[in-house]
């Protein structure tokens, strides 16, 4: 068959075609800082690690950070993603480059940083960002980073914001033990009970970790139909504490999908592992092998997914076939093709729309700048 | 640089070189069963499904099991192995064939099995492996299945038959809050505690899974010098309840290695997975992001390893090298060189030692027959 504008010939013969995987939650230039300061404690790494480094960022770094997190996308069957950083137009142009789909905000908080003077100044640049859309596979939306970072009016403007061009609004939420208790000290409300308060939760709200969650909340965010995304892998490396309520939210109806945050806390952009050890994580706590499935994970992995990706149904790690579907969740099999809107994106293991070996080679130069 | 008999010439210059793995505990044929009646209970699934298609097994499909799981193996790094099950001289074969090393027991246990007919009948199998040893990369020791699928008199019978040969003693203990209730029912003792009060701990005893100890039992571990496997996949996924006192072990002084288990209960024999998993699963249990880091895994995970595996150090997941220990642990990497005992096993990404196409077709026709 031929696949739309790339007129690339491909023949999916013994290969096992699946969904592409869509990663609910990514900093994809965050591959620049991969392993820096591993295995800190979390408030350490971020003041000692994380955030000096996010002060020498520049639109080229985001822009070479986020061509090589596409390569181990790309390599790993991931087709569209759900991103929040900085100088997030640079992460668009690396996007439309390799041929993937992507919605994509800037981290707004009421203080200042290096990309913004303050909370106005960087919802202007989320409403510069949603009025430069166009039809197509790159889009925006509007990402208050947390409750932690924001006041409520900056909150309560980026929900406005959100509503009047029809876009997700996507925050962190409940991801620390931490976080929950200081917001029930402040405002006597818990995390999702408080952004219920202020009208922050709507059908287009998506609440990324929400791993901390009374029912109550559970309770609140089934009302209002909004969305959770799970990332198990950067909760456990970061020993966010506890175990995300996933079955509690899935038997109440409640829209979950799977990401890997950014690639310094998990330290991978790979969903097959996010499928395995987020299901790893639920049946060990749970004392209960049943739980979180392969077909659970399966669909959390490839929520609305159109693209598709292919494994060889001889790779190594898909044999025996008992099971397809299993050996993709727990065993895994290298992606050797990726069909984006049509186009074909990697075949037989060759990235077809950028150069690889020069975008790892801009990258490597680009991450030495960074720890200058 | 020439490296032994292969007479291959290996260039490894951009390569990070490692330790290859040594994998401390798995059922290598096992490949057959993955993914066969994921998602059951533990004991349904090993009625259901796994004692059920082990009934079927003949050393023919051992032999084949064994090559598809060793290409897994070259291809993730590992070099040596320490393994578990029937027709274990079909698995001798396919290591020698390969070029790796490998340390191979019979599970004996004292009733009747398909492979012998009872406790005598396994323990003259077991002898007649070690009296077939030569010096060389394959070898055997004396592997008891556990406590509960042996009476005393077999437990010491075993103890005594390594002790003659000096070779390793392993068996599964405490893997699960099950097995240790019903030991302290059956015999007033916890199992390593039993274990120890009729002699079975030794400097050649290691004690696979060990995830449910008391404080007094790992003194007894320490004092007997006995090592222990950790298998921190399998324990997940199985729902074996609890999670491994890795620091307590460590801290005691314990050697502790990491297993992958058979690919039946992984599904993967992937030993950057298990370490990766390995030290999420502490991290998130413990609450403390500096548990388990990626230098203890590391060690755990290549325990007296002579051999090197080797990765691009371009390879996108090894990118960019602020640690490339920490890169190896949680972001992974194409395994594409491994030398064995100095011969090139693998050699940019090109299996040398045997027909790596013909081992896969030969699987999936024997991984037919098997569910026939």
């Amino acid at each position: 068959m031929r696949h739309g504008d790339s007129g690339e010939e491909f023949d999916a013969a013994g290969k096992f075609a699946f969904p592409a995987f869509n990663n609910g939650h990514t900093h994809l230039a965050m591959t620049l800082m991969r392993g820096a300061g591993d295995g800190e404690k979390l408030q350490d790494w971020l003041d000692n690690t994380i955030f000096p480094m996010e002060q020498r960022l520049t639109p080229d770094l985001v822009y070479k950070g986020s061509m090589l997190g596409l390569i181990e996308m790309i390599r790993t069957g991931t087709s569209r993603f759900l991103d929040m950083y900085y100088f997030v137009e640079e992460t668009a142009k690396a996007v439309e480059k390799a041929g993937l789909r992507a919605t994509l905000g800037t981290p707004i908080t009421s203080f200042g940083t290096p990309y913004y003077k303050d909370a106005k100044d960087a919802l202007r640049i989320a409403e510069r960002q949603l009025k430069s859309m166009r039809a197509g596979r790159v889009g925006y939306c509007v990402s208050p980073h947390s409750i932690y970072l924001n006041d409520e009016e900056t909150l309560i403007k980026a929900r406005e914001l959100a509503d009047k061009y029809h876009v997700w609004l996507s925050l962190h939420v409940s991801e620390t033990r931490k976080e929950c208790v200081d917001c029930h000290e402040r405002t006597g409300k818990w995390p999702v009970e408080y952004l219920d308060g202020i009208g922050l939760l709507g059908e287009n709200t998506v609440l990324i970790h929400a791993a901390w969650l009374t029912k109550m909340e559970i309770r609140l965010i089934v009302e209002n139909g909004s969305s959770v995304i799970h990332c198990p892998v950067s909760n456990m490396k970061l020993a966010s504490g506890g175990v995300m309520p996933l079955h509690e939210l899935l038997d109440a109806g409640v829209t979950v999908g799977l990401g890997t945050d950014g690639a310094s806390s998990n330290n991978s952009l790979d969903m097959r592992e996010e499928m395995k050890i987020g299901s790893l994580l639920q049946k060990s706590h749970r004392w209960d092998a049943t739980a979180a499935n392969a077909r659970t994970m399966f669909r959390m992995a490839t929520l609305g997914s159109t693209d598709f990706a292919f494994i060889r149904l001889d790779d190594v790690r898909m044999l025996p076939h008992h099971d397809l579907i299993s050996n993709l969740v727990y065993s895994g099999g290298a992606v050797t093709d990726l069909i984006v809107d049509g186009r074909l994106i990697m075949k037989g293991g060759e990235i077809l729309t950028f150069d690889e070996e020069q975008a790892k080679k801009d990258f490597e130069e680009a991450s030495l700048e960074l720890i200058k």
